[in-house]
Protein backbone atom coordinates (compact mmCIF):
# COMPACT_ATOMS: atom_id res chain seq x y z
CA UNK A 1 0.00 0.00 0.00
CA UNK A 2 1.05 3.68 -0.78
CA UNK A 3 -0.17 6.90 -0.30
CA UNK A 4 0.93 10.41 -1.47
CA UNK A 5 3.46 10.82 1.44
CA UNK A 6 5.12 7.44 0.30
CA UNK A 7 5.29 7.86 -3.37
CA UNK A 8 4.71 11.75 -4.07
CA UNK A 9 7.25 14.81 -3.95
CA UNK A 10 5.83 16.83 -1.20
CA UNK A 11 7.70 17.00 1.91
CA UNK A 12 5.49 15.91 4.84
CA UNK A 13 7.65 15.06 7.40
CA UNK A 14 6.17 12.54 9.74
CA UNK A 15 7.36 13.23 13.64
CA UNK A 16 6.94 11.01 16.30
CA UNK A 17 4.44 11.42 19.47
CA UNK A 18 8.09 13.21 20.59
CA UNK A 19 8.11 15.25 17.84
CA UNK A 20 11.56 13.83 16.25
CA UNK A 21 12.41 11.95 13.31
CA UNK A 22 15.21 10.07 12.80
CA UNK A 23 18.22 10.78 10.97
CA UNK A 24 21.20 9.03 9.75
CA UNK A 25 24.50 9.94 9.03
CA UNK A 26 26.49 8.46 6.53
CA UNK A 27 30.01 9.54 5.16
CA UNK A 28 29.89 10.79 1.46
CA UNK A 29 33.33 9.95 0.91
CA UNK A 30 33.61 6.66 2.57
CA UNK A 31 29.84 5.73 2.55
CA UNK A 32 30.49 4.40 6.27
CA UNK A 33 26.97 4.81 8.78
CA UNK A 34 28.82 7.37 11.11
CA UNK A 35 25.84 7.65 13.32
CA UNK A 36 21.84 7.95 14.12
CA UNK A 37 20.32 10.89 15.98
CA UNK A 38 17.04 12.69 16.21
CA UNK A 39 15.80 16.05 14.66
CA UNK A 40 12.73 17.84 15.82
CA UNK A 41 11.12 20.83 13.17
CA UNK A 42 13.65 23.19 14.37
CA UNK A 43 16.96 21.15 14.05
CA UNK A 44 15.46 19.71 10.68
CA UNK A 45 14.94 23.49 9.54
CA UNK A 46 18.18 24.42 10.57
CA UNK A 47 20.17 21.87 8.85
CA UNK A 48 17.90 22.65 5.10
CA UNK A 49 18.99 26.52 6.12
CA UNK A 50 22.52 25.87 7.26
CA UNK A 51 23.96 22.53 5.25
CA UNK A 52 25.32 21.83 8.80
CA UNK A 53 23.73 18.81 10.42
CA UNK A 54 21.70 19.81 13.73
CA UNK A 55 19.62 17.56 15.84
CA UNK A 56 17.66 17.23 19.32
CA UNK A 57 19.68 15.79 22.14
CA UNK A 58 16.91 13.33 23.61
CA UNK A 59 19.14 13.38 27.19
CA UNK A 60 20.09 16.68 27.56
CA UNK A 61 16.47 18.18 25.98
CA UNK A 62 17.89 20.71 23.90
CA UNK A 63 18.79 21.56 20.69
CA UNK A 64 21.94 20.57 19.25
CA UNK A 65 24.23 21.98 16.56
CA UNK A 66 27.00 18.93 15.88
CA UNK A 67 29.93 20.07 16.46
CA UNK A 68 29.38 23.02 18.29
CA UNK A 69 31.54 22.44 20.79
CA UNK A 70 33.84 19.71 19.15
CA UNK A 71 34.24 21.43 16.41
CA UNK A 72 33.14 18.04 14.50
CA UNK A 73 30.61 19.69 12.45
CA UNK A 74 28.74 17.32 9.60
CA UNK A 75 28.66 19.62 6.30
CA UNK A 76 25.45 17.79 4.80
CA UNK A 77 26.06 17.14 0.51
CA UNK A 78 22.71 15.48 0.06
CA UNK A 79 19.72 14.97 2.51
CA UNK A 80 17.40 12.19 1.55
CA UNK A 81 13.94 11.31 3.37
CA UNK A 82 12.39 7.47 3.35
CA UNK A 83 9.28 6.09 2.33
CA UNK A 84 6.95 6.92 4.95
CA UNK A 85 9.12 10.25 5.97
CA UNK A 86 9.87 9.77 9.64
CA UNK A 87 13.84 9.07 9.13
CA UNK A 88 16.00 11.05 7.08
CA UNK A 89 19.34 10.21 5.60
CA UNK A 90 22.36 13.05 5.58
CA UNK A 91 25.14 12.37 3.20
CA UNK A 92 27.65 14.41 5.09
CA UNK A 93 31.65 15.58 5.03
CA UNK A 94 32.68 15.22 8.79
CA UNK A 95 35.07 17.66 10.03
CA UNK A 96 36.08 14.70 12.48
CA UNK A 97 35.37 11.81 14.80
CA UNK A 98 31.42 11.71 14.74
CA UNK A 99 31.35 9.89 17.97
CA UNK A 100 31.48 11.47 21.61
CA UNK A 101 33.88 8.46 21.88
CA UNK A 102 36.65 9.75 19.80
CA UNK A 103 36.12 7.29 17.35
CA UNK A 104 35.29 8.08 13.52
CA UNK A 105 32.12 6.71 13.54
CA UNK A 106 29.49 4.90 16.55
CA UNK A 107 29.55 2.13 15.05
CA UNK A 108 33.42 0.67 15.96
CA UNK A 109 32.05 -2.72 17.27
CA UNK A 110 30.87 -5.58 15.58
CA UNK A 111 28.12 -7.59 17.11
CA UNK A 112 29.89 -11.35 17.33
CA UNK A 113 28.23 -14.68 18.53
CA UNK A 114 29.91 -14.15 21.41
CA UNK A 115 29.31 -10.29 22.33
CA UNK A 116 31.34 -7.10 20.73
CA UNK A 117 34.28 -6.82 18.73
CA UNK A 118 36.16 -3.74 18.53
CA UNK A 119 36.78 -2.99 14.29
CA UNK A 120 39.61 -0.09 14.89
CA UNK B 1 32.09 11.02 29.05
CA UNK B 2 31.91 7.02 28.60
CA UNK B 3 30.82 3.94 30.08
CA UNK B 4 31.39 0.42 29.69
CA UNK B 5 28.58 0.35 27.71
CA UNK B 6 29.67 2.88 25.32
CA UNK B 7 33.36 1.41 24.32
CA UNK B 8 33.45 -2.00 26.66
CA UNK B 9 32.38 -5.49 24.58
CA UNK B 10 30.01 -6.66 26.37
CA UNK B 11 26.71 -6.57 24.17
CA UNK B 12 24.40 -4.95 26.45
CA UNK B 13 21.23 -3.47 24.39
CA UNK B 14 19.67 -0.56 25.51
CA UNK B 15 15.67 -0.96 24.48
CA UNK B 16 13.67 2.24 24.31
CA UNK B 17 10.50 2.87 26.39
CA UNK B 18 8.65 0.51 23.60
CA UNK B 19 11.17 -2.23 24.03
CA UNK B 20 12.59 -1.50 20.78
CA UNK B 21 16.50 -0.57 19.44
CA UNK B 22 16.71 1.40 16.11
CA UNK B 23 17.92 -0.88 13.21
CA UNK B 24 19.81 0.98 9.80
CA UNK B 25 19.98 -1.33 7.24
CA UNK B 26 22.88 -1.12 4.24
CA UNK B 27 23.95 -2.55 0.74
CA UNK B 28 26.57 -5.25 1.22
CA UNK B 29 27.82 -4.39 -2.48
CA UNK B 30 27.00 -0.68 -2.79
CA UNK B 31 26.98 0.86 0.40
CA UNK B 32 23.47 2.32 0.21
CA UNK B 33 21.21 2.84 2.80
CA UNK B 34 18.01 0.58 2.39
CA UNK B 35 16.48 0.93 5.00
CA UNK B 36 15.30 1.77 9.20
CA UNK B 37 13.33 -0.37 10.96
CA UNK B 38 13.11 -1.25 14.54
CA UNK B 39 13.49 -4.65 16.58
CA UNK B 40 12.28 -6.10 19.86
CA UNK B 41 14.46 -8.38 21.80
CA UNK B 42 12.92 -11.34 20.05
CA UNK B 43 13.84 -10.05 16.40
CA UNK B 44 17.09 -9.18 17.95
CA UNK B 45 17.74 -12.29 18.46
CA UNK B 46 16.08 -14.09 15.38
CA UNK B 47 18.26 -11.68 13.75
CA UNK B 48 21.97 -13.28 15.23
CA UNK B 49 20.34 -16.57 15.12
CA UNK B 50 19.21 -16.75 11.45
CA UNK B 51 21.31 -13.81 9.95
CA UNK B 52 18.31 -13.34 8.33
CA UNK B 53 16.72 -9.71 8.91
CA UNK B 54 13.78 -9.75 11.80
CA UNK B 55 12.11 -6.37 12.28
CA UNK B 56 9.29 -5.63 14.89
CA UNK B 57 6.29 -3.73 12.95
CA UNK B 58 4.95 -0.95 15.03
CA UNK B 59 2.19 -0.27 12.58
CA UNK B 60 1.53 -4.03 12.63
CA UNK B 61 2.67 -4.96 16.03
CA UNK B 62 3.78 -8.18 15.41
CA UNK B 63 6.91 -9.48 14.39
CA UNK B 64 8.07 -8.96 10.61
CA UNK B 65 10.41 -11.35 9.31
CA UNK B 66 11.59 -9.03 6.50
CA UNK B 67 11.01 -10.67 2.96
CA UNK B 68 8.29 -13.30 4.34
CA UNK B 69 5.68 -12.79 2.16
CA UNK B 70 7.47 -10.37 -0.74
CA UNK B 71 10.16 -12.84 -0.81
CA UNK B 72 12.87 -9.96 -0.37
CA UNK B 73 14.96 -10.99 2.38
CA UNK B 74 18.04 -9.33 3.70
CA UNK B 75 21.24 -11.12 4.66
CA UNK B 76 23.14 -10.19 7.01
CA UNK B 77 26.70 -10.32 6.44
CA UNK B 78 27.41 -7.76 9.11
CA UNK B 79 26.10 -6.80 12.06
CA UNK B 80 27.49 -3.97 14.41
CA UNK B 81 26.31 -1.91 17.22
CA UNK B 82 26.49 2.13 17.88
CA UNK B 83 27.71 3.18 21.52
CA UNK B 84 25.15 3.52 23.24
CA UNK B 85 23.70 0.11 22.22
CA UNK B 86 20.50 1.61 21.33
CA UNK B 87 21.27 1.16 17.56
CA UNK B 88 22.05 -1.59 15.62
CA UNK B 89 23.53 -1.36 11.92
CA UNK B 90 22.86 -4.22 9.57
CA UNK B 91 25.21 -4.61 6.29
CA UNK B 92 23.10 -6.97 3.88
CA UNK B 93 23.05 -8.78 0.89
CA UNK B 94 19.55 -7.89 -0.16
CA UNK B 95 17.23 -11.04 -2.28
CA UNK B 96 15.32 -7.90 -4.17
CA UNK B 97 14.14 -4.36 -3.29
CA UNK B 98 13.74 -3.26 0.01
CA UNK B 99 11.14 -0.61 -0.13
CA UNK B 100 7.38 -1.78 0.21
CA UNK B 101 7.20 0.91 -2.97
CA UNK B 102 9.35 -1.68 -5.13
CA UNK B 103 12.26 0.87 -4.99
CA UNK B 104 15.26 -0.48 -4.13
CA UNK B 105 15.80 1.63 -1.26
CA UNK B 106 13.17 3.71 0.69
CA UNK B 107 15.22 6.83 0.71
CA UNK B 108 14.47 6.94 -3.26
CA UNK B 109 13.88 10.97 -2.79
CA UNK B 110 16.18 14.06 -2.45
CA UNK B 111 15.37 16.68 -0.34
CA UNK B 112 15.49 19.97 -1.95
CA UNK B 113 14.87 23.33 -1.21
CA UNK B 114 11.39 23.47 -2.99
CA UNK B 115 9.89 19.79 -1.70
CA UNK B 116 11.38 16.22 -3.04
CA UNK B 117 13.25 15.04 -6.04
CA UNK B 118 13.04 11.75 -7.19
CA UNK B 119 16.12 9.83 -7.92
CA UNK B 120 15.55 6.82 -9.39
Amino acid sequence: MTDGRDTGLALDPRYDAAGLLTAVVTDHASGELLMVAHMNAHAFALTRETRLAHFWSRSRAALWKKGETSGNMLRVVEMRIDCDQDCVWLIVEPAGPACHTGARSCFFRRVTPDGLERIE
